[in-house]
């Protein structure tokens, strides 16, 4: 008899695939669950390897426009980096594989979800806290000592072919070195915060919907060997671990969303932004994309973008982003105010009476010398 | 008879040469100091040049030394960068070029300093809180009708010619298009969080006193195209301007310092940090350099950085800095831990318990649902 | 000729009386206005003794309704609090004056205002912060030189009156020490973080528009002697001030509001609406209340209300208030999940793997120690 | 044969007794530990209860001391509050009983400690959080099914018997009501942050010694009834939790400290150091004290006391603390440069260009209109 039925993220893997199997061997009855999220898989192949080993049936689901819609764009908003330097690619696609599972495990009668992330990473936890929150049980093999201590060898095995075969390593990017040695200018147009187009400059190539526009950015960074980086991250349970990361479209992103942002956005609220922005980062880090807080912060990020909106000119060389310019209706950038010899309606005048103010506090004890006034008007 | 004596900081061109002859003519004595912070300058032309419009005194100043030492290196520590781009080269030299300024005001006598900052800008600012902060009485020509009125034509002329010759703009840095093709891989040691040692790998070259370390990534990166960025940003006056920087050797230390700090910090201690580097680097390009806040996030900051110390090695290619590794005798990753395959004496089960903690806030209503037990002894 | 028609907000006192002379005597034709925010005063005394120093008109302007919804309900929801103590009443007037000021003078076609606040102080800023951020010209007599210089000795005598008058200086609250020795009950409902209805349960009496609520509540927390404090406060110009202030009604809303806000609002939203409203605190009592960042976090803390719901039961006695009980239907509070002896649906053993990862970190190099683990299964 | 020996935090109550039996039953040689940190116990009949049940040892250590020099005063440099409401007198006391605990475990070769803290609360993180920082293992029996299961009875009926017996709830502060009608004065004297001497003005009573202080501060605020609250918190594992909480002397600590420190403080490290405040508070409440994080906030809070001298005079009375005034060597107030009537160096000209200055960016927009100048020199 059956212990129930579990969902399970599959993946087509050797890890995944041996979960599957074990998992029948305990009683359950397995339905596979591949989420396609734009990475380059074979999903047919994956979806035969599934149905070999037993899976009683397999959902393959293109998840691509709600991963860059509700997922990525929100994390562009927020200018979302980890500890100064990481893009959080995976951890912005776990919340969106773990919801469709849920509803998947609803829609089908399961009692369980299941998940091939290791006891000691940051997946599990972004998988589970977004289960929780939606509400099933879940099965985690790879914290079942009567899993690992069976598969050890394996991923051994499979662990060193991996570490010794780093030509695998970056799948999206070229290396800078061997890349274009012409560069390529875009022009992404951004409104609410989001870009709604891209245009390549010189190839008069447009694309204007959410993937489009993504996987656009993807493959014109990836070709210029934009968004690698090699780090140390800490992660959510307190170790810290190495990392290898390609995020080009994402890095291409982040640049101009910062440029047109600072553009248009009044200093202050960029100051509260920023802070919101680090703090979203954290919790989509650590896999609290569905929590209250996280609500709330998307929430208040979403409200800051309302007038981020115009253009961005940039190339992209050699593993780099190079803003060239930017035009906005809603800018408050004012050429003739900022003008040296224009003077407008600004007094220059009033500048000597608010760094003198400043200065009140910066030296308190010597306020006699400091507020002594020249006999010039103004000085 | 003489009005007093200024101390004026003078660059030897047009501006506060404008300035120094107006001086006069306003009936001051006039003693013309410039600060050599590195920049690629005629300093000996620009003395002869002052006596000749009637300076009584010329001072040449070498603070490069004092400059990477007390101001470079703190900002090093600080990851300071505004705005999440500028890494403010110029914000950070205003307060050493105005202490000695004030240094030699006192020393000589002197009843004013003056400068060449517009009545618009930031520099006025960090100029003049430093100067307070120490204690002079200071002219602001830029700010006094009589003087801006006079000359606002030829300064218009030179804002003309200025903007009509944008070849000038880079000083240290090669366009990346026309950067080597070849990178240069450089080991930058650390301790305390400031570099103590850089070594050129492949030409077996090291540096190893601030200021030659300092010069030395400038060379390189400045070689290689590092550090160009044309942004638009908020001014302290709450104008937005746009900047076009080069910063090649701030920027590999910038990446460099990132890299060690986040190997050898506590994850926590790091989260704490990152808001204080914020806050100094708005005190820093507001001006505050000088004041008793940035004094003591100076402090707090330095007091994380004691084990900040390690080498990190990165290649330099075509403006890009990429880091290619790191170790440190304090690094407080262990590759062990953190291994999927050897257990040591970390507990995957722990990670079911710390998740499910977790989770119980982030869906208090369904807590039935969610805290049920699998029959697995610790899922 | 006139130099134009100015609106002048009048107190009815001596410094405004002093400044609506002066005006005329400068050429202006002069508005008197008198906001009426709840102040104890002879409106129609402050009208006869404008019009008789030659006010072309008088305005007397009811903003008591619009003072309580629009300016101190905002400030109820974000818990505000300068520096650890002051509730800031006259920071959050200051806006709402300001505001009919600048309506009047548009619609009487007004090209100036101006107001009878200091040099040194907080009041002028806060002022003309809003009306430049709507638009007119202001003309504050404290910093013109020809009036200052002409009334100072009236203000010293002025000024020496009131500080040796100490009687006065409470004027909503009884002393502690002669307040009733019998406390009050009072329940306060609250909806989206805003008071509905305030009881007081032995009288059995109500009141529930906001006005009347925040009336009863000064009545009943003056009665008592609530909301007295002496402090040394930061001004925005940089200098410390002595303050003496009394809130009473205020006082009672922030001990109720922090409770039924904690009772249903997200721990981890707490602490991220905690921070903003210290900056919301901060722009109020700089001035800032009409800017942009006031906006956005104005916005972003009525989003964290939608929750903040319920009922709070509290005693007024001696200066002091106690929160007796609250309820709520949003109540995020489980008696049986905190409950020692029903075990619920949480499993203890959790907290074990939630401790042991939290540990992880904490003490790295004593790892091999740490994590040993015992025998028993979940320890 | 003995599984080995553990060191038990005894409190001569029903649960540490219960467990006491337990471990003895398990195998186990127990070590009974009672801390005095100033509670109200009679700790010869616990040691005479703990030989009776079986404990080889037992160690009574008196740790007032140092409980308030190294924890309580960090905290009220911190001024540390806990959800704005809470004084965590229990969430400081855990590091300082749990260190010695490790140190006797240390010293006798105890293999493991163990406490009677429940499986839902704070003090079980607390308590290990320090343990694991230090080294041992750690047996928890609340969290050990074999005992929960067999004495959830008798925890019911003690529970019961607790929860019936609200009388008991307040040890150290009398009911407000029933509280002197006379208030006591007094004047607290503080040095780098932490108070140096009390004095009952009335009484011409002084303590100088740290525990006497603080015992003087606990009776005469208890005497008055301050420090009760009643408040709903949110625990580190994301329950919301009632406690019903009494900090006399900690209550009259925070209002005092708060005064010198706003007296002495520059107003811009006031803010940092506030946010630095609330950051320590959260962790020590979470169980973080021993934490390189809580080790670096307190670092650079302490530096930040440096001027935090002066005597502050206040009065106790019916639940309330009233600050009367301060004085300090260390003062940054000025009263001649606050003052109205006395002009001092200070320009009430510099204001308006400060106010105008900060109006450019409130009102981008509208910048014609803004800075329009009057005619009056400096208005």
């Amino acid at each position: 008899m059956s212990k129930g039925t579990v969902v399970l993220a599959y993946s087509g893997g050797l890890d995944t695939s041996c979960i599957l199997v074990w998992l029948k061997e305990q009683g359950y009855d397995v339905i596979a669950y591949l989420a396609n999220i734009g990475q380059d898989e074979d999903f047919e192949a994956a979806r035969k390897k599934a149905e070999s080993l037993g899976a009683k049936k397999v959902f393959i689901e293109d998840l691509r426009s709600q991963f860059v819609e509700n997922f990525i764009w929100p994390a562009v908003q927020a200018n979302a980096v980890y500890e100064d330097r990481y893009l959080m690619g995976t951890a912005v696609a776990r919340p969106c594989i773990a919801r469709r599972q849920v509803e998947i495990a609803r829609r089908e009668g399961a009692q369980f979800v299941s998940h091939g992330a290791t006891g000691k990473g940051n997946d599990q936890i972004r998988f589970e806290l977004t289960c929780y929150a939606l509400y099933p049980e879940i099965i985690a093999p790879w914290r079942i000592p009567e899993f690992y201590n069976r598969f050890r060898g394996r991923t051994d095995l499979m662990e060193y072919a991996q570490s010794h075969a780093p030509a695998d390593l970056y799948l999206m990017t070229k290396n800078p070195e061997d890349s274009p040695n012409e560069p390529d200018v875009l022009e992404i147009a951004f409104k609410n915060g989001v870009p709604v187009r891209v245009t390549n400059v010189k190839e008069n190539k447009s694309e204007d919907t959410p993937l489009d526009i993504f996987s656009y950015l993807n493959e014109i960074g990836g070709k210029h060997g934009v968004g690698r980086i090699d780090i140390v991250e800490n992660r959510f349970i307190g170790m810290k671990s190495r990392g290898i990361y390609e995020t080009p479209g994402g890095t291409v992103l982040l640049n101009a969303h910062l440029d047109i942002e600072t553009f248009t956005m009044d200093k202050e609220v960029r100051r509260i932004k920023q802070g919101l922005g680090i703090r979203f980062s954290e919790l989509v880090y650590n896999g609290f994309w569905d929590s209250p807080e996280c609500d709330f912060v998307r929430h208040c990020i979403a409200k800051s973008q309302e007038n981020v909106e115009g253009k961005v000119q940039l190339s992209v060389f050699k593993g780099q982003v190079y803003i060239l310019g930017r035009e906005s209706p809603k800018s408050l950038y004012n050429e003739e105010l900022v003008s040296m010899d224009v003077q407008g309606n600004y007094d220059p005048c009033d500048a000597s009476g608010f760094i003198r103010i400043n200065a009140v506090r910066v030296n308190y004890h010597q306020l006699e010398a400091k507020v002594a006034l020249l006999h010039y008007s103004c000085v």
